[in-house]
């Protein structure tokens, strides 16, 4: 899967050939040996300036073990390119190369950015409506679970996967990682300034992984669950961590960084901290990939102009209309609990629930995250403290009632004309959840609800189809005439009903 | 029925005889008969002061119609009381009676009062948890579905009745009531000086009813859901109307003044006069009975020492536990949208969603009022602006499901030890529903979440039972065991799972 990915080019010390070639957003890389006699994650200075002619871009490179060291770059232009290294290791300076970038091919849209103030595109300009699953630390369970998970993934329920870079502990977290990010010994005893490229190679094949799936890979730079001393580096330590990680990943299409998963549960880090690394990674990043923090219960303060966009843990899905107006950004509401049947109170919420947020969020002009925390043993006999294997945090099998249903709003949303906006100009007594695309699509949800009718009011110029949505049940009824103006319709008097009018075409 | 209640004392051109007697908190009732030459409710001032020797109470007396003026009185003390009345109309004036007050009877318990703060009491000491229903228009609709609404309210669901004094004009309320309030002509064309007595009678044999079932009638004062022009009186009228309702009215003990429904939504009042409205029943009503303002959008300040309670419209029942530390008063969240299908979103809650409201408001140290409005005519034929019988406003029968789980959830309530306090000590990971009595009880409500298993904490030093409740099912299941300290219990893993811990006694 990763070599249709990477084109790996061995420069060695001979400049490569201009036969070499690599799609648009897809990774050209570098390969140098080099010695080893000092640090060469510390001592081992290395970048790359790749120049089309027009665009200049310099590239860190970084080690990968071995005697061996890489440069990733992401062209985003068609065109010859040529490069051109700088290092205080002679080796690795002055190498050159040249290459073409070609078109992307059919499934590949480059990076997802933020578009029109309050929604996602790829760079081709595609439009892409974040629906996010959360598997923590699915990457450190080993191979056989990844690829359970990998297949579970493969069905489609959603577009952007949350997940640490460090390991987790936590209840139900309590193996050992595979494998571990820095030299030492385990659990504690680490040298900070040696990383272990094994560790960083085996995310890049899950990034690598999850992108040929379309998942964007929301990578979490530090959190707070962890019993070996990842949370508490110094800031020294933290920047060399983030440089390296930039070095490696910045180069895969669908990476997003996260700066941590609830950065206000993290005691070691001040606020300042937090400023530091957003900077850090604008600065450092040449791909401009997206960025966020999440917070546990004292939101971040997402006017920070370097955020591009809001991460959300909050169970009020239906306030994204409120966020947006606040923070003039996209909303994300990574967590608004899971569905579950765990004692913590953020795991047990009923499929119902989890179906209910999402569609509250999105037609309120808002994303939302799912996740999943079943637990299948004896929870009294096993307690809190046992292995349990769970989606939320380890991948593998879903075992829920919810992904189908968020798959089904998902297809959806992305069948609408166009981003959908809250529609706000209504009378006091239509406060439920409505969205629409300029006059040509309305969608509204009237939540867990029954009503068996509804005033609504429409163009009066246009005439407009009507369709009747079932979020749980997941059909799609069309109801007989055209609509237009003022109408009092009939509903089915049931939970999860939805409304959508499209605009009929002369 | 109501002659049950009303120990009625034809006085005429004579002294009473001491022989009559009344029960404590009933009414002794003084009939006098006068001239109506001039006008009887502007022009004749007519009052009667009651004493036992220790208390002395004046109570101002009414035209009641037919040449007949009465004044009403309850007796708080037992003994005897000897009374003599003041008029400017020399035939009312200067009459003279004395009666005993006798001991309550057993199923009489007096007025409700404030207790503890937070809660409620009647006079004689019983606690009173408010379990209240809405129908506002039920006096309005004649004697047949008069009838039927207090045969549905014999089954015990509610011990409280919001219901208003004037008619009601809204969708689906579109009949003339059978009575108005004034004499002239409808629909707008009042004499505001002339009272029609049979309208307030009508009213009292409701009252009296409400009692003789338990239940409380808070009567609402104003309202804005008016044709008639009731809700644009002027000053004069309005504070001749308040008067003549506490004269006819207080000596009901089952009494409660609701100075308004949504007062925010009388566009013709401004806040001076409810704050008016609000002094005047404080000054003029002589047995103190409870007083409250109703909101429609925006919250009155109910730290007003003048008002019992806080009346509250809002779906976050929840919150009652904040509203108590803002308001330091008992909390009735009095509206929290109704069980139905309707258009309007007040009113298409699943029962499911109005059982959910009432266990969060009640372990949350609050009570909750019921309402509902299932339409079973087609609602696109009938439109809004039909006369459907719903029993929000009109009474009737009960169609939805909610009403027979409130009934269990107030035995609960009724049966617990005392008063119940929100646990505001629980830790973070507790963030549910939880009351309890000192050391003795507790009640964790989980909402409609499903967990399979909780930690709880106890006290070390005492044991407890547990039994599982479903709020939904109407279950309570005793588990076996003693319970101390801090323990991980199964749940079933399904919605409205509560738990009940009460002390084992030595």
């Amino acid at each position: 899967m990763r070599r249709l990915l990477l084109l790996t080019v061995l420069l060695s010390f001979l400049s490569v050939s201009s036969q070499n070639k690599v799609e648009k957003w897809r990774i050209y890389e570098i390969v140098l040996k080099g010695t080893t006699k000092t640090n060469p994650f510390t001592d081992v200075q290395l970048s790359a300036q790749f120049s089309n002619g027009k665009t200049v871009k310099t590239v860190s490179g970084f080690y990968d073990g071995n005697g061996i060291y890489k440069i990733r770059f992401m062209p985003q232009e068609t065109g010859i390119w040529s490069c051109i290294t700088t290092s205080n290791l002679k080796s690795l300076h002055n190498k050159k190369a040249r290459f073409e970038c070609i078109t992307n091919s059919e499934n590949n849209h480059g990076p997802v950015i933020v578009k029109d103030t309050f929604n996602f595109a790829y760079s081709d300009n595609k439009a892409y409506y974040p629906f996010g699953t959360t598997c923590y630390a699915w990457v450190h369970q080993g191979d056989s679970l990844a690829e359970l998970t990998l297949k579970t993934l493969s069905n489609g329920y959603f577009n952007k996967m949350r997940m640490c870079i460090f390991p987790k502990d936590y209840d139900w977290n309590k193996k050992e990682p595979i494998l571990y990010p820095f030299e030492g010994k385990a659990l504690t005893n680490w040298d900070y300034t040696r990383f272990n490229p094994a560790y960083f190679q085996n995310i890049e094949k899950r990034i690598a992984q999850l992108d040929s799936l379309g998942i964007e890979a929301d990578l979490i730079v530090f959190h707070p669950y962890d019993r070996w001393g990842f949370q508490k580096m110094d800031r020294k330590t933290d920047d060399l961590y983030i440089n390296y990680i930039i070095s490696r990943f910045a180069a895969y299409k669908n990476v997003w960084w996260s700066m941590a998963n609830e950065y206000d549960f993290m005691k070691h880090k001040k606020m300042e901290d937090w400023d530091h690394y957003i900077q850090l990674f604008a600065e450092k990043d040449p791909y401009n990939h997206l960025r966020n923090i999440h917070h546990g219960s004292v939101m971040y303060n997402h006017t920070n102009p370097l955020l591009t966009h809001a991460s959300i843990q909050n169970e009020d899905t239906y306030k994204a209309k409120e966020l947006r107006l606040r923070f003039k950004k996209p909303i994300i509401y990574d967590e608004c609990r899971y569905e579950g049947n765990i004692n913590w109170s953020w795991g047990n919420l009923t499929a119902e629930e989890m179906v209910n947020k999402f569609w509250r969020g999105v037609t309120n002009g808002g994303f939302v995250g799912h996740g999943e925390t079943y637990l299948t043993e004896n929870p009294v006999k096993w307690g809190y403290k046992s292995d349990a294997e769970m989606w939320w945090s380890k991948g593998g099998v879903l075992r829920g009632k919810s992904h189908e249903r968020i798959k089904f709003l998902k297809q959806i949303v992305e069948s609408a004309p166009g981003y959908l906006t809250p529609v706000i100009n209504y009378e006091w007594w239509m406060p439920y959840s409505a969205v629409g695309y300029k006059d040509e699509y309305f969608l509204n949800y009237y939540n867990m609800d029954q009503p068996v009718a509804q005033i609504v009011k429409l163009p009066e110029n246009s005439k407009y189809k009507l369709e009747i949505i079932n979020g749980w049940d997941m059909t799609i009824t069309a109801v007989e005439g055209e609509f237009s103006g003022t109408s009092l319709i009939q509903l089915p008097g049931k939970p999860f009903t939805a409304i959508r009018f499209t605009k009929i075409r002369k």
